[in-house]
């Protein structure tokens, strides 16, 4: 349902039902309930209910969901049949890896070239994605209506390569360096942020044994 | 203070304030007040206020924090300054990148070997890290108490490679596969997700056009 708009902790949640339902095999499973999601996930029932509801008119009481349509919508409203095109700009170690992914298409996302500050790197490939000198994204950006940019830059120069992006129509920012980045109303940045995770680790760490 | 403990929310902001006071120059800052912390990463007063008195005692009335002692309890809060070992499973891409990220000493992590199913890339290097074969996996853990495991395989061997690592005694899972890992209670699985990310990225531009 395109328009429609879910919470932020809903929409977090719906890549794994998607991805539980598409783990099911075939035929066994034509219907699916919201309560046997929520126990292959160990969420909370009334929780799965509402974020089935709020995605998907399809549902029908004591009978569930028609497993094939319930994937389609949550395809649909992830935006994963519908491809976005984006550019990477970093390609270092990481940045490499995320070239070579092969599973982004499958979510949508359709990287169409890299940049690089570093001349030794620029008109090399990864991934069958050319690696491009920095003076050319903008050019590239705007003939494309590239509205997706990946930074993978070391964290000191994230802010300068995330202007610059933003600067060529760029509307949402995934950011893989460790810093925070000032944008404009309107313009979203996702942090893939690995300090923030290796916190929540540590933390469950301590508090483990803190009540031991 | 280490044993006290704070929500999730707090938790995942903490990193940002240390990375902002590590930003600022010496001499000119030496005391910051929660409101320059708040305003420099777009956050409310109040909540920066409240986060930093659950880490730290050292505020004082109009003259703000130590800017040298907030940063000492900020990384000790995080584990920073007290190196964890992990384990990672999986070594292909994204799992050599992360062999090869230089960052992690700085965050606590310290990873001491890979493990691959593979036996050509069994016995390699990366990053300075041996890769072992899976069968290694529980002695080493066991032996040097390993209780963080990273996972890099594909997702449909992601909860086997979940269970070995449990088995072995990791408490903590930071898990780099797009699939939902179920575990006792006591062990924490921190999803560094793609495909939530790429929802959230795909989201924004959804609703951005469709309110134009």
């Amino acid at each position: 349902m395109p328009g429609r708009s879910v919470s932020k902790q809903t929409l977090v949640r719906l890549p794994a039902y998607l991805h539980f339902l598409q783990s099911l095999s075939g035929e066994e499973r034509r219907y699916v309930s919201a309560t046997a999601v929520a126990e292959a996930l160990g969420l909370n029932d009334v929780v799965v209910r509402k974020d089935l509801a709020a995605v998907s008119s399809a549902g029908r009481p004591k009978v569930g969901y028609g497993r094939a349509e319930l994937i389609a919508e949550l395809e649909h409203f992830l935006g994963y049949d519908n491809s976005q095109d984006a550019i990477l700009v970093g390609a270092g170690k990481l940045g490499r890896a995320l070239l070579s992914y092969e599973g982004f298409p499958q979510y949508g996302l359709n990287i169409l070239a890299a940049f690089d500050a570093d001349p030794r790197v620029c008109g090399t490939e990864e991934g069958g994605k050319k690696i491009l000198p920095m003076e050319k994204l903008s050019n590239l950006c705007r003939r494309m209506k590239v509205r997706i940019g990946i930074i993978t830059v070391p964290g000191e120069h994230a802010q300068k390569v995330c202007d610059a992006l933003i600067e060529s129509g760029v509307l949402a920012v995934w950011n893989f360096a460790s810093v925070h980045l000032n944008v404009p109303e309107g313009v979203l940045v996702q942090n893939e942020n690995m300090a923030v995770s290796l916190a929540i680790l540590s933390n469950h760490l301590k508090e483990r044994f803190s009540t031991k």
